[in-house]
């Protein structure tokens, strides 16, 4: 075992690179008795050279330019913590593989658009390229999937992976408070991204669940090929009424692979209320993994912030210390195959919205456009209501997304309809 | 990277083995793509020759002994599926790596027990003991701990990891039988092993959580010191009146390093009935680990069968063919510490139910016993009654179980007593 200390450059000092910080501080012995080396950090890059980041720094050499940084003869891993998916995070990673450097990394972004390109040239380069803390933050997934059930065909992936979307949700149907109100609020706790859209929009969970196919089925990843549907249209009502049914509304990730090749979506989904994923609550994440030995495996827990996002950056680097080498994604980058994107393939039960106005033959003009496009009706409600437009509540029986996008357009066509219908999918977990 | 086939042999064909035939059959594929080698199986033995298993065995060479078929010159893995903690089981490992070979088992006991030692052997050797089946089933929770969690000081490993137990209480509470049916039930279904103590007596999960908390906390593994407690004596009136506080009743097994040393527990906890670990139903495993940096992480999949139990030798098998090289405790087992045992040094509430004599000052008397011990009483309840013996709740604030177990002893020498009293620990979780 080599004695020699490794040695981290670390290029973004936010909140996860501070954290690394303090884990090396703090566990050096323990990562030194579970690895037989010695961790050590030897230079830093960030933004301000300045800022009181709340510990010592100027120990570390100071690099102006994470390029610079990851070229340093005295750093084995370039610890890229910067984010984004172009320009600098990007440049500094190819500057670290091409000088034979590993990396680890929490940039799901980066990895979601340009990993094929990053995993040929690592592996081609005898480089490591490891990215534990780019999922569900401190959780294990990455390592549960690559190697845990390494000897399973994975049938379907699924993951509550944004805390902030979940946290939203859940405190809608606690509060009672509205989408608005709630994000907000999200926006002042400092728990939205600086385009808010990464999280609301399902973007960032998106960026995770392409990895995770990508591991899960021996595919290209491909971040393109993702159903991306956001939480901005989820009503107080639709999680009432998904409760009265049993049900709990989540922003669910799903990977699975079909006849008709890799389907990805990430879209606000009701599961039963008493599974696993239905359980979830506030900002915790949660990863359902399918195989077919294995069965289905649960992991949960915390998404983000400093101490769990940094516990598993220091993971892979335990991993590089311990000499363990694995493909980027599980299996070398140049025999992953390039699966057509399945949109929607996988048939499911939807529940629908739709605000009518409260005239006789409103609701058979409905019901005749979903039976003409084949989809059968499992049950369907009209609340209360006060005016003229009556809120319909109707849950299909299973059906594809195209057959309902289908069915939907031909149904916002009719005169009765008074709002753009709201379609959730009834994910079976 | 090698890519000369990895060669299996496999001592024990039962569930389990047969099993990894089936993976090794039907995935031979993907392995092959994740490992970069070809994994085979050249040898196998087991007690009897003849009987259908259901699988072709006749193109694998046979071997009576296990020993041998340990020693044999086209083996390079030997995966111990026998079972036991003596005899057959632990020669053969010994054999195996005396010769040289890697050790793949799902034997707790053997290492529960004989651990230490023969991690000592095999890292000599320069070989590889992998166990990841061992513990919770297809829960790659060996990894997780080992790897995954690597940079963390692990505060507290938690788990229900006896899928029988688990079965039992949650049914006792479903259908309203007792425990005693639900024994049968199990005796029939074929949930028990051979000597039934080793389930509901709370020693096989006790040799799981001796496993876990020995990487946990850097300890040399020490199945002697952990408190046992099995759910024999659990009552549905128990599960009822704990259901009543909220709480759901769990064989549930916890390690913790106090500072008295390391505390290892595995007896009936309550627990809140919310918690992902109250959630938990019928024979499903979940493992919960607590660190400083990534908080808690909560791991559930199915803790035993073919198909879990078999992907989790695979995975220690695809590691192996990886190149992926970990000591056996995930630190050298020679600088694992010999923590004292810390019996009982958490304090936590209790759960106390008493059968007390219906005359004035019984409660009473009681009460002095618990208060004269330090302890006090956060709730007590009376129940309805029939006959002159009345049931008595009594939720302690928190105490030591030693403080408690000097109560209980002043208070089973009350005249007033009529049963030995139940007491179960209220885990926070």
């Amino acid at each position: 075992m080599t004695t020699a200390p490794l040695r981290l450059g670390i290029a973004g000092l936010g909140t996860v690179g501070i954290g690394v910080v303090k884990i090396i501080r703090q566990n050096a012995a323990q990562i030194s008795a579970r690895t037989g080396r010695n961790v050590v950090i030897t230079a830093v890059s960030a933004r301000s050279r300045d800022r009181d980041r709340g510990v010592p720094l100027t120990q570390f050499a100071w690099e102006e330019d994470p390029v610079a940084l990851a070229r340093r003869d005295d750093v084995d891993i370039f610890v890229e913590l910067m984010g984004g998916h172009e320009g600098a995070a990007k440049n500094a990673i190819e500057a670290a593989l091409a000088a034979g450097k590993h990396v680890v990394t929490a940039n799901k972004a980066l990895l979601a658009i340009h990993g094929q390109k990053l995993a040929e040239t690592a592996e081609a380069a005898g480089c490591q390229i490891r990215y534990e803390a780019a999922v569900a933050g401190g959780i294990p997934v990455i390592k549960a999937l690559t190697e845990g059930l390494a000897a399973n065909r994975i049938q379907r992936v699924m993951g509550v992976m944004n805390g902030t979307c979940n946290y939203i949700l859940t405190r809608m149907e606690a509060t009672g408070q509205g989408y608005n109100v709630l994000f907000d609020e999200c926006a002042q706790l400092g728990y939205l991204e600086a385009d808010p859209n990464l999280d609301v929009g399902g973007i960032d969970a998106g960026h995770k669940l392409a990895l995770l196919a990508a591991i899960g089925f021996g595919t290209r990843v491909d971040f393109d090929a993702v159903e991306l549907e956001g939480i901005q249209n989820i009503t107080l009502d639709d999680i009432r009424r998904a409760g009265d049914m049993g049900y709990r509304i989540k922003l669910l990730g799903v990977a699975q692979m079909t006849g008709r090749g890799l389907e990805q979506r990430m879209s606000p989904c009701l599961v039963p209320a008493n599974s696993p994923l239905g359980q979830l609550e506030g900002g915790t994440n949660m990863v359902v993994i399918e195989g077919d030995s294995v069965g289905q495996i649960v992991l949960r827990g915390a998404g983000a912030g400093e101490g769990p996002t940094a516990s598993a950056v220091m993971a892979d680097v335990c991993d590089i210390a311990r000499g363990t080498r694995l493909p980027v994604f599980g299996q070398p980058a140049r025999s992953l195959i390039g699966a057509p994107a399945a949109r929607s393939a996988s048939a499911a039960p939807f529940y629908l919205r739709l605000l009518l106005q409260d005239k006789p033959g409103a609701l058979a003009k409905v019901a005749t456009v979903l039976g003409q496009e084949g989809i059968s009706i499992h049950r369907m409600r009209q609340y209360e209501h006060a005016g003229d437009a009556a809120p319909v509540l109707i849950v299909t029986h299973k059906c594809t997304r195209s057959q309902l996008d289908q069915a939907l357009e031909a149904i916002a066509a009719l005169d009765v309809v008074t709002q753009t219908p709201v379609a959730l999918r009834i994910e079976q977990v």
